[in-house]
């Protein structure tokens, strides 16, 4: 029997990307966060559309709800008073988009799900250097909460925290996502709209230079 | 002006105490999290005392909910098939009230709280030694997760954990919440009623031993 693997699948590429990872030596248990952001029920979309192409039963999805980030405020995310801006005019050294200290609420419900069902890992696609900069992304904050990890669950749990994209270019995720097979064409990446999407936001432009520069089409539809 | 402290506040004996430590020096921003257990409602009661007592604004108090951590399971605090059973029953090193990592995603979104509105700190009623044995009340795995944040938050933000009680007994915590005169009479530890405090289940037994051990009456009602 395989070991099992939670990952936390946004339905961006990076995420999806990780899963295609993970199901090479794991299977897989996916967990989706609905934290009240605006491209939300897009994004659960994409999160059941990639589970139902992996063959993931619905004991092992789980797509939960919190209030509580949208509620922290802070971000132009899960703010509806704070617009997302277009790629280049955000001039904050961390841009307006960051969710403060998203990832570590995600690990940390990963990690509750993986203790409660005993599986052995959790995959979160964190890409750090070619990205929108947001430190909860880094090497160092995914070393440093694995170490919580160790130190906070039962000895004998010992879950692993996974980032196998973290220090890829996002071109080479493209071609890695490929290569496995992954799903691309039922990821969602915009920040703005839920329909098409926008082509202008921090998101959508990282998205496509990275298909760009991988020289394989962008399976999802823009705007004109 | 004094410095914001966000302090985790479940309503129980041991948030109390911490969050009269946290105000001498500090103004207080309080979270509770409804995250579906048994006694939540009785909690969230304890948690609008406790703010209406020190006169905490409704700017600075925060009830989030999430159903992740009771659809995650594992644990007799969240799932209705898992009895909670009386003290001393319970044959396992970790108590089956464990929720898995809980404090990892309270601290989560405390931090996530505290960078979005400048607070200092986040204060943390973990009690290490004289508690249940939960992994994450560990003062090891407070100090991991203090540094995830330095590493995952702005470097500016410089968000402490202070977790004021980790290492007092429980009967210290009750003479220092009345040196500091703290409205113990508001607070809530049951783990299995909401009306009348059980005197049974673990939680009770550790509070009525900390009253007896340090000399001073419960002023919380039982069950006869």
């Amino acid at each position: 029997m395989k070991q099992l693997a939670v990952v936390l699948l946004s339905g961006g590429l990076d995420s999806c990307v990780t899963a295609a990872v993970a199901r090479r030596n794991s299977d897989l248990a996916l967990l989706f966060l609905d934290y009240g952001h605006r491209t939300n029920a897009r994004e659960r979309k994409a999160f059941h559309d990639i589970a139902d192409h992996y063959g993931v039963p619905a004991t092992r999805r789980l797509a939960a709800k919190t209030d509580a980030l949208r509620r922290v405020g802070g971000s132009a995310l899960t703010d509806r008073n704070v617009p997302v801006p277009d790629a280049g005019s955000d001039r904050n050294d961390v841009p307006v988009t960051y969710v403060p200290f998203r990832n570590a609420l995600f690990l940390s419900l990963g990690i509750s799900w993986a203790e409660s069902v005993g599986a052995s890992s959790v995959y979160l696609g964190a890409v750090e250097e070619d990205s929108s900069g947001y430190p909860d992304c880094t090497q160092a904050f995914c070393d440093a909460f694995a170490h919580a990890v160790d130190t906070g669950t039962r000895p004998e749990s010992r879950i692993r925290v996974l980032t196998p994209v973290i220090h890829l270019r996002k071109h080479q995720i493209v071609r890695l996502g490929v290569e496995l097979d992954a799903p691309l064409h039922l990821t969602w990446s915009c920040y703005k709209n839920s329909d098409r999407a926008c082509g202008r936001c921090d998101s959508c432009i990282l998205r496509l230079n990275a298909f760009k520069a991988s020289g394989i089409p962008d399976p999802v539809q823009y705007e004109s």
